[in-house]
């Protein structure tokens, strides 16, 4: 990253990085295809025979990303030196402003049987208006010495934000990551009293809480994960010399782009309205990342089907950037999400790069199979932002 | 690099590195072909069929690199680890021997209009014979407390050495790289007294250069860059245990050489000489770097079909390696500079390896689009030394 500081200058050529989230995927049986081969690929193939084509490896081989890392690599940052625990993701992404003392946790709201044990992590997906009543209820809960903040984010998503000198973000999660399983104690992480008492902090919300949601089946419980400090990422415009914007719809990714410095563009809920919001921006700005969410929704659903519908509007969408010139542009996933795993996993994600100055290779189409044989190769996800960067004429010689 | 020189032993296969400047290209237009592809290439494809290709990537994906860091890499010494200024290159170039205590610079004779703005970088690349007789005259320019040297090198380009105790090399260049735009004062980049008093001493002397060529248009201003202290490199005979050689034409790859160690072999100006000498000194020595300028320059000049003559005329000359062995040989180039791009670039650069014992690959023919396909697939230029190394059995097992 210093490196490329060193080498960045201006162009007028612009930067787009649309994000097809957990994009990679598997088929349901062997030699089948995936969801992005079955898919109606018609403008995606006419763009891939005039672009360069790869995989980008998120991490590491065989590491399953989450979403913070994964995106942090597309934008350059290198994954493993910067983190940001989910907690300060989700508060980010609601506008919530973290100061130095903070410590954030996502909630997730969830369902547990008589015994305390989890039988559903999401609380059947309650409805945003329930979230925001439950939220209410949360922030009743008085803990002495703490300033403690509740506030909703979507369906069964939450964030809680403990205020208070002294505290550290080094203890687990609550969340026990899987149905069948009670809820976890918040335990310290490192042998500091920052962390002990965060741990001591965050159970005895956890206790009030329980009691609080006795009657609000299904969401009678909340699950903590991803406690987290407010990171320093270094802004977008200050390494790149960039103007950037993001359009997503999900407050993460949001959240996400604002900690990199990028102004959040108001827009629909719809990939139609995210396309016409880049349509409408296209002269205000440098760099555009755009976010599409479903794929991954689907993925994790396990919904095959409903996964490559939403890569068919992805596909009909793009038609819309054909005319948005000069123009860079980068089509991918932060990740795979393959329906056969209902999860996030570590499998390479197709990669496409269109610019005048790219050098085309033979691939005919974007699918999993044709970017194995492209002409970038497999490579890690922290360099697609040099990529751009040097495909807009934005980078200087190196050396003499 | 310290776990190669642990390796090395000797053989009696030679390795001959053939660099093809500026050897990658990119199509006029879209599904064109490149440079490479739309040579004639009769001799280079048939060795394709018998050898492994790849792309190697010099510096790291989206980086443009000058030709200094693309060959030290090429050399096996990590381009970003050691690195060697313009000057210090051109000085070596020319045989100038640098003292310790020396600061060099590369001059480039420029045109400037009245107002001092540059309105030619290259003075209309003036006669060496020209650049003689100015640099003779600038050699009359007495600076007090400094010794100075202006020695020309070919067409517009110079180099200057100031020599006194106590000078540092990290000052700013003069050159704006920009027509349109005046010549720069130079300035100190760090805040001591030896990078001041050299920022100093540089801008006395060229404002007595302006008075000195004031008449002497095109030629009637001098612009400065890469002002370098003598680099120290480790040598190819202490690392690789190898007896080197370079047949260059031009001064910089000459003294690029040089700094690594090698020994520089008369030859005379045209491609076809420098194999011939290749031929007759391939008994005296291990290793010979064999440096073809003239597809840097037309991709530079965005002269395409020159590009593809000189690249036809290199496949003319292989015929006569075939009787030449046992040898392991690398045809690459230090970097990409595409006619269409009228400059270096950040593409990966075409690289083909024939050794008795590379695992061939089903490639047919030495293009772009092939070596994608490569069985050596993509990788950092920094690591060809090694692959030759190996292929001639000069690496011992590491480990037991």
């Amino acid at each position: 990253m210093d490196l490329l500081k060193g080498l960045v200058q201006t162009s007028d050529i612009k930067i787009v990085l649309l994000v097809i989230d957990g994009l990679g995927g598997l088929p349901l049986k062997s030699r089948g295809e995936t969801e992005l081969e079955s898919a109606r690929r018609k403008n995606l193939d006419s763009l891939a025979k005039r672009s360069i084509l790869g995989l980008i490896n998120p991490i590491d081989y065989g590491i399953t990303p989450g979403s913070g890392p994964a995106h942090l690599a597309l934008f350059g940052y290198d994954p493993i030196e910067y983190t940001i625990s989910r907690g300060a993701l989700e508060a980010a992404g609601i506008d919530f402003a973290l100061q130095r003392n903070d410590v954030a946790a996502r909630i997730n709201f969830a369902t547990i049987d008589k015994d305390g044990v989890v039988t559903d992590r999401r609380a059947g997906r309650i409805t945003t208006e329930k979230n925001i009543e439950l939220c209410k209820k949360l922030s009743s809960i008085k803990i002495e010495g703490v300033e403690v903040f509740v506030r909703p984010v979507k369906e069964h998503r939450a964030v809680i934000v403990f205020r208070k000198e002294g505290l550290s973000d080094r203890v687990s999660d609550s969340d026990p990551q899987d149905v069948g399983k009670p809820s976890l104690e918040v335990k310290a992480l490192e042998s500091k009293p920052e962390a002990s008492r965060m741990a001591s902090l965050a159970n005895d919300f956890i206790k009030e809480a329980l009691r609080t949601l006795q009657d609000s089946h299904p969401a009678n419980a909340i699950l903590l994960r991803g406690f987290a400090a407010p990171p320093s990422l270094p802004a977008f415009k200050d390494i790149y010399k960039l103007k950037s914007a993001a359009i997503a719809t999900y407050p993460m990714y949001k959240g996400l782009a604002r900690l990199c410095g990028m102004d959040i563009l108001k827009t629909g809920t719809t990939i139609a309205e995210e396309f016409k919001t880049l349509k409408k921006e296209f002269k205000n700005y440098d760099y555009f990342y755009i976010h599409i969410k479903g794929t991954d929704s689907a993925g994790e659903d396990g919904d095959f089907k409903r996964k490559v519908k939403v890569i068919k509007e992805v596909d009909k969408q793009i038609s819309r950037l054909a005319r948005l010139k000069p123009m860079t542009l980068a089509i991918t996933g932060d990740h795979s999400t393959p329906s056969l795993l209902k999860a996030h996993s570590w499998h390479p994600v197709p990669f496409l790069l269109y610019s005048p100055y790219c050098r085309p290779d033979k691939s005919c189409s974007f699918t999993e199979s044709e970017c194995v044989g492209g002409g970038l190769g497999q490579f890690p996800s922290v360099k697609v932002m040099s990529l751009l960067l040097a495909h807009s004429l934005r980078l200087k010689k190196f050396g003499a």
